[in-house]
């Protein structure tokens, strides 16, 4: 039962929920909540204090109904604080969906094709997952407030007992997002759109792509986004694979990425093009280890070359891990901590 | 017990609730979430982008605890989103109430008596429920913070990136409200009460009635409010029946009410007098048309009468519905969309 | 095993949870969501309205998971709207915890030390539990935002239609605490540590210690913080006992707590030493009688003695209460409302 439930909610534990079949329309509904904690010490090189605790509590509350005619139709919200939060200050913007015959498509706050690539995170280490393998600028699934983290100029973050401006959680609230999902087999195909402002015509609008496919032990994904994060020109594509080594959950991977360029107030901004090697190896029972090198062209770099490594230890519905990381800025980052899934 | 509540809460899913047996005193104690989503595309004569995406995901938290007693309490929060909105920045304000022998009493945020009078919206088509026969200023049960919508007056909204005002959430944070219910067969009594600021004696209460009594074929609805959100002189009132054919989903309706008038910063306000005539008829399994024509004699009409036509085809736990109206200004506004109860 | 879960979270409902055995660690992982609901009229001598409504909803979101090892890892979320909130509009920020062998510890938003002392608030009488008995400042677990309360000076409060200040809920955005509980048998002892911002190195550190115990009808408790809610030098600390009539549910405390001075922004405060008496009789079936009286030596009061009584009725699942006290001011309050749990 439960390993059933896995295959489309990987990793997520759901509360139980009453499949209440109702008079007239055999109507199925529930809602369930389900997420993570973690927490971590994050140790980052030059900055005022280096080694600061991260903590993190997300839910996702997820509500269905199946009609009798096999259409699924579900709303999505989510809850999620962060260490550095004063609070859970807005719930993620809403998202719809409907799902039948394989395809899957939702409005509202999408996550889009070019962030939900298979492989695109896949270099990640440590327990706050990350990579310097990652960069660019592209839309994804909005934990919290459309624009919620961007201040007004006006506001000096550092002094809050002057007059301080407002967040400017306005700045975006009239973004739409829609996107498209089909699976069958080893197959993923995805198509999002993200329009910044629908009530003016002004804005870039966000289109993207993704595919994934499994063929024997080779994962392959491909990806691309046409004005990523809605400026202009900000164009990034990425195409990776993985292989396992069969009869274990030893793998290799290879990634490249074209991170875009854009002019934003004057400034050109080029994230470069990103090559990523990255492995994982489990050394003894439920332990892996991860490591990845990255190469990146961008002019902005100290360095060209960043590379990581992290460990983790399964201790059965939670994991310990941790990663030291070398960015292209020559600075070091490291983190350990656990976390949970529910 | 569980049945009871559920011949209430009729096409909601509820979180499976185990009933508690406690120790000393048997009480039962359950929380359930439901609500519902819906997304449409939204036409509107006459502004910047006349098709826009509207969305909406409602949760309602429902907590409730029997005593021995037979007396039920409950606590009411309400989590919603709007396409349009940065984020759910404010759960609705609380509601708590206990019911006995027919009588439910709320205090906070509380649903009000002319808001909840059973033919009100009676004419409203569409997914997005809408009808220009609706007018006039009252409080109502507040699905996101009191006052959330305005923004102080320094505020451009047109210009997020210049300083900013605050949504001005505190401009009526004292608010309370008390409601009594009656119910007992065919007759259902409200009486609510409305404070805009309990701190301060020098705000105009609202005050409102409403009865609604079922005859046979015939359901009979009466309402009405005093100094309606608290505007001092707004006093509204609403008659209406709707008649169902026997052995039929088929009925037709007639409203009139009165939706107040005021001044309001040295403003004449006049909402005017409006005559609703509208009805409903299955013209095939499962799809339902609706229509309504209204008359309104507000010196601010363009054109004294509005019509809207409206079609629903039931999917089984979920339903697509689109409309046409034309409005007293004569602009054309229509939706077509999908909603979804869970 | 839903069993064993329920002698932890007695009087608590809970969401039906799975326990949800997973294929390699058995692991199981529930959410559920436990709080109170309460109103009462608030009478406070001396103010505006001397009579208003006073109202709480309180839920608790509460993510758990089991390793197989035995260890528990738990995610704690807190909605909270109070009568003169214009909605809830910060989630409590999130705190983590894992329990092993008696050991508890937390990170986030923790409670704290002193706070949980076991009979630090064992005078309060009255729906809204208060007692004049309880003074000075140390931090506790944050139902709502870090530092919400608070308006940046430039606000003016009492005339929103001017331009006002934010809420500075940045202000302690960066709050960090922990915290470690150990419980065996008749012992529990706590320690917690805030950090009043994490990312600078020049706040003043919290630290707190408690102890409780039991020992037959006798309870005992005993705290002390250092540099209590981040102020240099507001040292407190706290000892008392509590007396159980053998067979009943009758009693008597006795406490002693030194309250704390500091200087803040040049003005010096002391919150003098507290002694106070009270005791609990219950008069009748379901019918409990408490009363306080408290000796204050801050220079600030107009009397050294305040004193309350209360009384409790018990529905079984809620209850009445009401309570009548007079402060350090000399001027009165009282309360009269119900309470129920879920």
């Amino acid at each position: 039962h439960q390993r059933d439930k896995r295959e489309h909610t990987m990793k997520k534990a759901l509360i139980a929920s009453t499949a209440l079949v109702l008079s007239a329309g055999v109507a199925a509904a529930d809602v369930t909540i389900s997420g993570y904690g973690r927490t971590a010490v994050d140790y980052q090189e030059g900055r005022d204090t280096e080694a600061q605790m991260s903590a993190r509590v997300r839910m996702n509350v997820h509500a269905t109904t199946s009609t009798d005619q096999g259409v699924d139709f579900g709303a999505r919200l989510r809850l999620q604080w962060d260490q550095g939060d004063a609070g859970i200050d807005s719930i993620a913007p809403g998202q719809i969906y409907v799902t039948a015959s394989g395809f899957t498509v939702a409005v509202g706050n999408v996550g889009t094709a070019y962030d939900n690539a298979g492989l695109l995170y896949a270099s990640e280490v440590g327990l706050i997952s990350r990579s310097f393998a990652n960069s660019g600028e592209f839309y994804a699934y909005s934990s919290k407030a459309y624009g919620s983290a961007a201040f007004v100029d006006t506001c000096d973050v550092e002094e809050p007992e002057v007059d301080c401006g407002i967040i400017a959680e306005n700045q975006t609230r009239n973004r739409l997002g829609a996107s498209v999902e089909y699976a069958v087999d080893a197959l993923t195909a995805r198509f999002s759109y993200v329009d910044p402002d629908q009530t003016t015509g002004s804005t870039n609008e966000e289109l993207s792509v993704s595919v994934d496919y499994d063929w024997n032990q080779i994962a392959l994904s491909a990806a691309a986004v046409k004005d990523g994060a809605g400026l202009d020109g900000n164009d990034l594509f990425f195409v990776g694979a993985y292989y396992t080594l069969a009869g274990t959950d030893n793998g290799v991977g290879l990634s490249y990425s074209d991170n875009g360029s854009y002019t934003d107030d004057g400034t050109f901004v080029d994230n470069g093009k990103t090559l990523v090697l990255y492995g994982d190896y489990v050394v003894a029972p439920l332990t892996t280890l991860s490591a990845y090198i990255a190469n990146n062209d961008s002019d902005d770099n100290v360095t060209d070359n960043a590379f990581g490594i992290g460990a983790r230890y399964d201790l059965g519905g939670a994991y310990l891990a941790g990663s030291l990381e070398r960015g292209f800025d020559e600075d070091i980052r490291g983190d350990f901590g656990v976390r949970f899934d529910f």
